[in-house]
């Protein structure tokens, strides 16, 4: 039997695309992956399944069979919205490369910030030479924001290098045995408490109406004094000017920022020369094109088999 | 039996003495240590063993019946310098802390250069967003000189990490299990392969006759282009000139420099104004008082009870 194409549908540059479009032939040589504007009408009529990267929402609207669409993204806020509620069911990325390399920077920022690497920065610039109080990690809390599969990976690794680690989740987790060591906390009432005791806190959850602003005066105010912030979720989580007031008045000692409202990170924002802020461009989690392309055939191939659609996104959680 | 006191000769500031003293009495409350200038002349005449702290050689030489001496620290080179060949055993300090402290340490640097903190530092003072090409630790290699205590320890936590870790030491490994995924080198033949081959280098080696300078322009020119390196050893191990230049060429990317040949760095020294150098100032193994003294209590225990001098310094490799 002829399969219909699978409709690529983005808004990449040439070069990214090529290095999608190569990577999927590559894991699924049995499809056919087309760009929406190389499909034929009859094809548009017939498409099942979509790959998207920041998609047109009226391209999108011209395949009227299809079946779901796939994220090549892991946060897929932004499609929920553009697509509207009638919209085919999304299934995010979740690709375990992806986990390992988001843990790993969640681990590489904590060691940044308990290693004190900023204020030795500033010493370095002044040519002070002062040894800053040691902090190990047993005796270090990092409070994880969301404990889906990217916090549970990160949680591990942190547990594993020795820190104490505690996670706040908006419901009761699931208990599967892969939480040991963590404090977990959930619900409002669970989110002073994990920001009240954690020496860093980290933001790993994803942008939904309930967590936009999430990190505003308030809840910064909540957290240790002294406290530091990792955020490399999705930068409307946290209320910009709340933050730079905290660090301001000393409150908080530092924010490691690899994510911002908008990207990238415009040349006027005062957080790309403040002292206490690390601004990065976005690169906790880099694309592994190859192993994105596994997730995606793997999904397919299921569905090809069982016609059953993968798990899709909670629209109305958005997420 | 009254026991000879234990004298305590070193150079430290009144507090940091304070906090030596009283983490040795609280690990061994069964002897009594005493600073060398409270001993009485009968005392001095009589004292078997000494913990020293960059003690004046003129008054351990007051010492006659000196059976041994335990070092606070670990790194002995000025000890066995000012003391001379005619010492008594200089036993050093092995305190496992050190070795999680310090192995965590060599992650954390790795981790640093392996996400380009330095990089991004760069481009934030200049407001620029880009995304620098990510190396997973299974595509980078961590190449260690030195493998006593605190190398294995880094080598495991490297290993454990996901790097790719080589090590060069001066002698032929003991196969005592403990390198598992270490791909080792050594003797002279094995240190420009070494070198040649890793993307980080990490300095672990003991100072001596045969390390000083040996990361000279000749072996910096040998390393991997683009490479970087890391010394938390001793300052004098790296000819200072030859690593400006390699960096200034571009040879290397970048070093995090935690000791040096004169400490404090003296406030002149073109490295603290360097844009590749990481300036610390000598933190990467923190002394922790009550670790280091449960460590000489458990050698001045062996020795009271067996009256053999716990393994000393081989003063003629020097260390």
């Amino acid at each position: 039997m002829q399969r219909t194409p699978i409709a690529f549908l983005g808004s990449l540059d040439a070069a990214e695309e090529e290095r999608y479009r190569a990577a999927l032939s590559a894991a699924m040589p049995e499809e056919v992956v087309r760009p929406f504007r190389m499909l034929t009408q009859a094809e548009r009529a017939a498409v099942e399944i979509a790959i998207v990267a920041n998609p047109d929402p009226s391209e999108v609207a011209q395949l009227p069979r299809l079946a779901w669409i796939q994220s090549l993204w892991a946060g897929v806020e932004r499609l929920v919205r553009d697509l509207g509620p009638g919209a085919p069911p999304i299934v995010r990325l979740v690709d375990p490369e992806l986990a390992r390399t988001m843990a790993e920077a969640v681990l590489a920022w904590t060691y940044y910030l308990q290693r004190d690497m900023p204020a030795y920065r500033r010493q370095q610039e002044t040519g002070l030479w002062r040894q800053r109080p040691y902090r190990a990690p047993a005796d270090t809390t990092v409070g994880l924001l969301g404990l889906g599969a990217l916090g549970k990976a990160a949680a591990q690794r942190l547990v594993q290098a020795g820190f104490r680690v505690a996670a706040w989740t908006r419901s009761a987790p699931a208990e599967d045995g892969s939480l040991a060591g963590v404090a977990t906390a959930f619900g409002p009432d669970g989110l002073p408490d994990l920001l009240g005791r954690s020496d860093i806190v980290v933001c790993l959850l994803p942008l939904t109406a309930e967590t936009h602003g999430l990190l505003d005066a308030g809840r910064l105010a909540a957290m240790k004094p002294g406290a530091a912030l990792i955020n490399v979720a999705r930068g409307a989580i946290v209320v910009t000017d709340a933050l730079i007031a905290a660090l301001d008045t000393g409150h908080l000692e530092h924010a490691v920022l690899d994510v911002f409202e908008t990207e990238p990170l415009p040349t006027a924002s005062p957080l790309w020369r403040h002292p206490k802020i690390t601004v990065l461009p976005h690169v906790t989690g880099p694309t592994n094109h190859g192993s994105a392309a596994a997730v995606v055939a793997s999904n397919l191939r299921a569905y090809r088999e069982t016609r059953r659609v993968p798990a899709a996104v909670d629209v109305a959680r958005g997420y």
